[in-house]
């Protein structure tokens, strides 16, 4: 069922606007046929400036974050937050009736002790909690209301699960898979540091969070596998590419493959499968689209996957507006093309 | 005269050697035939640590700063701090005795009025002060002797005085000379701030500081002319490139420019003249080299100049040591090629 | 006037659909709700070849370019071809009574010598032509009909003229306008040569085409008044920044430019003005966007003004979109936000 | 024995001075003490022309290609030409008693059947062939004589096989390494082609060659072992860093990988050991450094290496210099720091 456009349109409030996955999220649903940004909030420092790349798309200054106007004034609520406040604020929204679609890593996880592990200020919470990665939770999202919780899931795991759940699910792969990730650098953050430091990333490249990165975690969450996740920082500014090893099982080749990522994104509009014409960033960059394209060893049967998003896009804004749109309704597309 | 390699070693202190022009000092002093590096130091935050890239090259750990010891322990000392550290430090050092070389803006300005503007933090001092920039001052430098200060050239100035001294000096030109700067990011320092976000730069450019940058006053001091002086950030690490405007008097052309500068740089074994094949920053980067290139649209005596320098190295650590040489009577290659 | 979605859609061809500016057009027309796009034509090399970054936007193979079925299958045609095979072909399409939209320089300028000199294969043609800079030949363009040929501005002359139109008409600037303008890559266009290799032009910076570029004329025309024109090829793919010099005529202050600019895009949805806080590359990409900023250096009357575009968008694609808009009577942001 | 002074320098040539390997030769060889660069020879596109880079380092015209000069007027000649031209012109000049370094792969393989497949053109040769990876054949190289071919490594296998060579030799390892290899887009050669292009890359990054890279057979030859390797082109100029999966043994722990490195290197002065920290580009950068760090996860024995190099310098033409160094006797490092 699409939602009609004779309702009236959704009031949504964001918080955390001016980050680099708030002004998307700004960008796209200024857009949305059925929405009605109603507040896009942001940090004190922020407060009453207006974001120079979206005049004329929005024009209004950034507020000063505000809880009580986000629970009393919208229908739903983006969270664009670091993971400490998102575990503050998401829970109080839905507590009050509003549905929250949390961008941050902070109710990613459910098993407690990874929870405490990774992301230690994330309370337990009485409200219902989907994890936000669409084309697998397409039904949960549909049955979500009021009250209740979208973590959406993070950059580095929507391409990772894209590619691999089918696979994992038809039981075609061995264990013993690895992710080599590549990230742009808009994936870290706004805040200045020295990693992000244009000189320091300029004509260079380098590995980070080896054996040590909470998304490995949600990944494995997902895949119910152990995997090798090795991140790297590549000098580019939008975009994720991963190439992704594993050994088929006897007697899988690439046509299996195939089949099996067919049929799981049949009904996917933000999926394309690049068959053994590997994908590039910049044909998924500014885009909602996952593109995985894949190739086999035979004998041998070493898989080499690659899947390719822009981080702020599926990996951030793009994939928590298709979470809403599916939860409300609309055409899973709505906003994003 | 060039010293002879027979005498011993000079004894070198470094104050900021963690910055990217004290890494290109430390990378270049480590292997000048006639010296010896006693001290590098940086601030309390890098004590103990090494520099990575210099492993092999500078092994040593980074030492605190500490004035007493560069002041026993050296006989010459580069600073490559910031202007408010260098304009206490530098004259400190310059009154015990040591050669003082340094590569902030601090002592640049000779009016006590444009001092006062741009470098409030200043002191009026007694010692002598040369401007560095090597191939105007050669004799200055090499008069100059123990407990003397020499105020390096800034980069921006470096390219732009380079190009213009010989013209005004020989009456070419008009007044009304506009110089359009480009800079790539190592030039605004190794502090991470909202601008140096790799994301901020990474496929944009901007103007900024417009009628407000201090090498304006710095330009204008040493050509006796006002300019119009406007820096733009581009997205690359290492480099300077200034397009410069004037008019021509009547009656010079292209050729007349080419004498002028030919006559000035005869013996400078660091200005690369490339006549109408105007330079690229790709072909100084990481040298001590000043390209510079020049065409003139006849008739109306439009003069376009383009100049290249490593902001780096000719911009900063690199015209340091050169000043040294001539200070110190080596080559002034030395350590350089 | 706005046309009515009532209509049938304009039946659209695109020549060139394989290069960065036909790309570009294939994007923004498959989602323009008043056209239907019934060709899109390139080289025979890429016939039968589907565009990947095009995949769920776009998914036709493209066709061999064929003149005869654009002149009997369209309304419209966009050339986003080489000068020389748009001066050939635009004619043709005109007289078989097609509305032509060339992005190339062919029919830009009107005297026959400069076009003697800079596209010595346009030939004389009968048909009507509009240099189509949309906000300064609006009505122009909303007069043209069949059989008509519009000369979509080019992408340098888009931002010095949308910057310098309204102060040359209101008689504030002295002569001796000069223009340093820098570009990404993209707009060197999609044949690989030595200049566009990556590995040139990553870390570099350099200018080209000094006095000797076919743009100046193109600027010169539309100002009557020379210009000073230096263009520059810098490590970003999209965009184009412009940094413009002039002197005010006595009396003539930031204000009265602020005013000048206020009165002439008061109704344009694409010119953001953005005072004189300079506006940056990054801001503008991937929009079709003008953005325009200015400081007056006052006593001394010095104006510096900087103009940002995408040059695949504005600068080629995205305007070319807007004079059809304009031209078709449809909202002059269709298809463009 | 390091080969002294008062020898009379070796007379040189270089065939393909102009391609990216050609001017690192160049650059690095005019500064050598113990060389006399003769010939620097180009194909007859190039001849007369001067490398704009080079001015004042090396400040000659390019010459035209000349096998029968080379042979005549040198001691020793670096090949950097493609793979069929190295193939013809170096057991030529071999078997004219010149010592040839050639930086292409037409001589790296030994089994006539790979060589057959991945580099047709190249003949049975009767002269002796020296596998040029400095620090796994430095006896070798020391013996080879006049006559001889050194057969130096290739880019990638350079930075796998120091990583992986003496953990393979002391048995560390079990049966299924990953390569999961970076490399700027130098490493793709001077010439223009689609994938080379700026805009093609800047922004993007993709895979290439999977299951099809001559350099996987290289690495395969040398390690006696089957390997997946999966190259990518990254946005920048100069360098490769890849990330090496594998399995240790039962019992393996890091600190084994530490001891067999440090055993491996004690006396490689260009081998950097970086521990659990691991190397970036830009440490490399311009040097003749290959940089290893390591990481293990316990239990499971999963390593994970990441090696770095300048393809330019370790990977082609200071690795050749290097090799030229050894096998004449001179100081490993002459030329290099």
């Amino acid at each position: 069922m699409v939602r009609m456009n004779t309702y009236s349109p959704v009031r949504v409030g964001i918080a955390g606007a001016t980050g680099y996955s708030g002004v998307e999220l700004l960008r796209h649903l200024a857009k949305h046929p059925g929405v009605d940004v109603r507040l896009a909030m942001g940090s004190s420092a922020s407060e009453g400036k207006r974001i120079k790349s979206l005049a004329r798309i929005w024009d209004a200054p950034i507020e000063q974050l505000d809880v009580d106007r986000l629970a009393t004034e919208t229908d739903a609520v983006f969270l664009a937050l670091h993971d400490t406040m998102a575990a503050e604020i998401g829970p109080a929204l839905a507590a009050r009736g509003r549905r929250v679609f949390d961008l941050s890593g902070a109710f990613r996880l459910r098993s407690k002790d990874a929870r405490t592990k990774w992301y230690p200020k994330t309370p337990d919470v009485e409200v219902p909690v989907t994890y936000g990665l669409t084309e697998r939770y397409r039904e949960a999202l549909a049955g979500s209301g009021a009250g209740s919780l979208v973590a959406c899931a993070g950059c580095y795991p929507t391409a990772a699960l894209l590619s691999l759940t089918p696979l994992v699910a038809a039981g075609l792969l061995q264990p013993g898979v690895i992710i080599d990730a590549k990230s742009g650098v808009s994936g870290a953050g706004k805040s200045p540091t020295e990693r992000t430091h244009f000189s320091e990333i300029h004509g260079s490249m380098a590995a980070y969070g080896v054996f040590a990165h909470r998304h490995a975690a949600e990944i494995e969450q997902e895949l119910c596998m152990d995997v090798t996740f090795v991140p790297h920082l590549v000098p580019l500014d939008r975009g994720i590419l991963e190439t992704i090893y594993a050994r088929l099982q006897p007697g899988v080749d690439a046509e299996a493959i195939g089949r099996a990522l067919s049929d799981a994104y049949a009904n996917s509009p933000f999926v394309r499968l690049t068959g053994s014409d590997l994908p590039e960033i910049k044909h998924v960059a500014h885009t909602n689209f996952c593109d995985i394209g894949w190739r086999v060893n035979q004998p041998g049967g070493q898989l080499v996957m690659v899947a390719c998003i822009d981080n702020l896009v599926k990996g951030a804004a793009g994939q928590a507006i298709q979470n809403f749109n599916v939860a409300y309704g609309f055409d899973e597309t709505a906003g994003l093309l």
